[in-house]
């Protein structure tokens, strides 16, 4: 099928049915009775038990199982900032992809500003409708601050393009790391690209704001943005980097930081690796492209270089590395149980039970599939068992 | 049915189901070719033909087609400030009836804070979300503020205390008036409760900030709060009543009020009149008794004191004056043609169908039942018109 078929296809589909998410009654109201149940005068009985325990809106209301997708459009795939009103498709996806894959409800919320402070503010005051929030597609750094700001809300909040895309990753590490023989303690590792995932996978990797002993964090981390190697004079997140990675203070671009790397994670932008640059790597080199929908290397050429394992975020390939297997089980873990929060714990659990539902990881095959059915089931147990 | 029983059922409708409502997938995402169109890649293709017209949002997602029923929870039903958490039962139940009763979506939200300047910062950012804005419970005066200051945010925000009531108590009183055989602008009214419903009923029957010849006011209004007849040192709003009302500068409470009066209108609490008030009335009198459960004076005791024609709020009586036969249909009407705002326009056209659809009122039926079909769509039909 040629791209421009699928689009048109997609513009179809989304002008049939006006998007692709509905809400519907789960109970009736069509004569006198029903009405006075679910509406007044019955409904007021509801609210008052609510009212003397603010926790049965859980039980007793749309809240305690329904999360909100919130953006700004600031980021929105790799369209850029494309504003609310175009970043609603995918928002929407999203809440579908809830729904079909968790099992949990979900709405879009596609917000007018911007600004960082309004942002949080919004979303603070949205705590008494959802049992959680999903950020998604909103900038770096501002992502950063504003899930930092949201932590003690009530309800879990996660930017999805920063802890699912490190969850996703570090699962798949886990297992190439088996097939490779080699244990990621032992690795060094490149990330291209310094945005919401390339941060997030930086800390997991790294186990930074872990609690002692919870993780075990990689031999040596570098980073690479658009300038290059990242140094202390860069924003307070990547100086955070920084300041904990690149033990051997090697300066330069994306290849000096490639020699003698086990693995490279990509999460910048199509088409910025050639094979020689892998063959600079050490022995069987593990290559994450992640970048979408152009991969920073392709996976034929990332072989010719040697690689031993490569991941993508394509479907068209093996090993494709997708936050859908993540974001569906993790919230549906924590709003199950009713937690507060989304730890560094349960990101941990969900990773590992991601890379053992692979028992025996091959090269080709070193994370699940997203339609591996009981998959958000499992991984929702395991965040669950995490609070 | 005993009260209580009715409680206990509505509260265990309310937990088996954990609310009324659910967010529901319209296409599927079983497989890789539907998600590619549902989600990425293809969604891609839908981002940016909204990007190149924002208005594309309308027929290609939700937003053209969902409501939000937003709340502080500040004035709920007869229960007063209980918060947002305890509100959600009744905002859950208002997005239900809008699917169930005028086929449109929508879902609630209930805000963490009662700071008016923030609730109108929250509600116009959302706006790339929803193709209209129901406010709900919201306490008097701020409510008027908030709806006031919303109406330039590009969708339409209507109060539904406010405009709801005043619709469907017009749409009543032009049938009550054909049945006693005197036209409504020879009356005098009086209206028992200067909240957000009095004092739409109000604006609305005196026609304040109408053009030019679009209604007819009148002949005389009193209304009377809770501290009695409101004279010209209330708050601004009641001020704005006072001005255009009670041209024989009438003083005292709801006795001195009722004296001569055509109508009664009560939006305020339950069992304030007996039937020797009533009897104070001219001859062939027109009690709308609308507080809610109990209204202000019980149609049997209304009677007694020669009330002509009783109207309530409630279903166990003839004559049930409910919102719910206005606002699906309104919003529907808007929602489809994509107006911008609800105009007075609009409303008396709504008042005036709901009135059409008794062709012959009777002194029990002056008012279309909320079951009858098809209702919303008459009413979405003359508020499309209307535009």
């Amino acid at each position: 099928m040629q791209a421009n078929d699928l689009d048109k296809q997609a513009i179809d589909l989304h002008k049939k049915y006006q998007g692709k998410l509905e809400t519907t009654a789960k109970v009736g109201v069509t004569n006198r009775k029903e009405l006075s149940l679910a509406y007044t005068p019955g409904v007021a009985a509801v609210c008052k038990e609510i009212q003397y325990d603010k926790h049965l809106e859980n039980e007793l209301t749309l809240k305690g199982r329904t999360i909100a997708v919130v953006t700004d459009g600031s980021a929105v795939l790799g369209l850029g900032n494309i504003g609310p009103e175009a970043a609603m498709p995918v928002m929407e996806g999203k809440a579908l992809l809830f729904k079909t894959f968790g099992g949990i409800d979900a709405f879009p919320i596609c917000l007018a500003t911007q600004e960082t402070q309004k942002i949080i503010e919004i979303v603070k005051n949205l705590a008494p409708t959802f049992a959680g929030i999903n950020l998604e597609d909103i900038s770096a750094p501002r992502c950063f601050e504003i899930e930092e700001s949201l932590q003690d809300i009530g309800i879990p909040v996660m930017h999805d393009d920063q802890a699912g895309a490190a969850i996703v990753t570090l699962a798949g590490l886990l297992n190439a790391a088996k097939v490779v023989g080699k244990p990621l303690k032992e690795m060094k590792v490149v990330i291209s690209g310094a945005g919401a995932a390339g941060i997030a996978i930086a800390r997991m990797v790294l186990c930074l704001s872990f609690e002692q002993g919870m993780c075990t964090p990689v031999k040596d981390l570098i980073m690479v943005d658009s300038q290059g190697i990242i140094l202390e004079n860069s924003n307070k997140y990547k100086a955070e980097i920084a300041k904990h990675s690149n033990k051997e203070k090697i300066t330069g671009g994306l290849r000096e930081a490639l020699k003698g790397a086990d693995v490279f994670i990509g999460v910048s932008k199509g088409n910025i690796l050639t094979a020689d640059a892998i063959a600079l790597m050490n022995k069987n080199p593990i290559v994450f492209a992640m970048a979408n929908p152009v991969p920073e290397i392709m996976p034929e050429e990332a072989k010719k270089g040697g690689a031993a394992i490569v991941a993508t975020g394509r479907s068209d390939y093996p090993n494709q590395i997708n936050n859908l297997l993540a974001f569906p089980g993790i919230f549906k873990g924590v709003v199950g149980v009713g937690a507060e929060k989304i730890t560094n714990r349960m990101k941990l659990a969900a990773a590992l039970k991601l890379a053992s539902l692979v028992p025996n990881p091959t090269f080709d095959k070193i994370i699940p599939s997203v339609f591996e059915k009981g998959l958000a089931e499992e991984v929702a147990r395991v965040v669950a068992e995490a609070v």
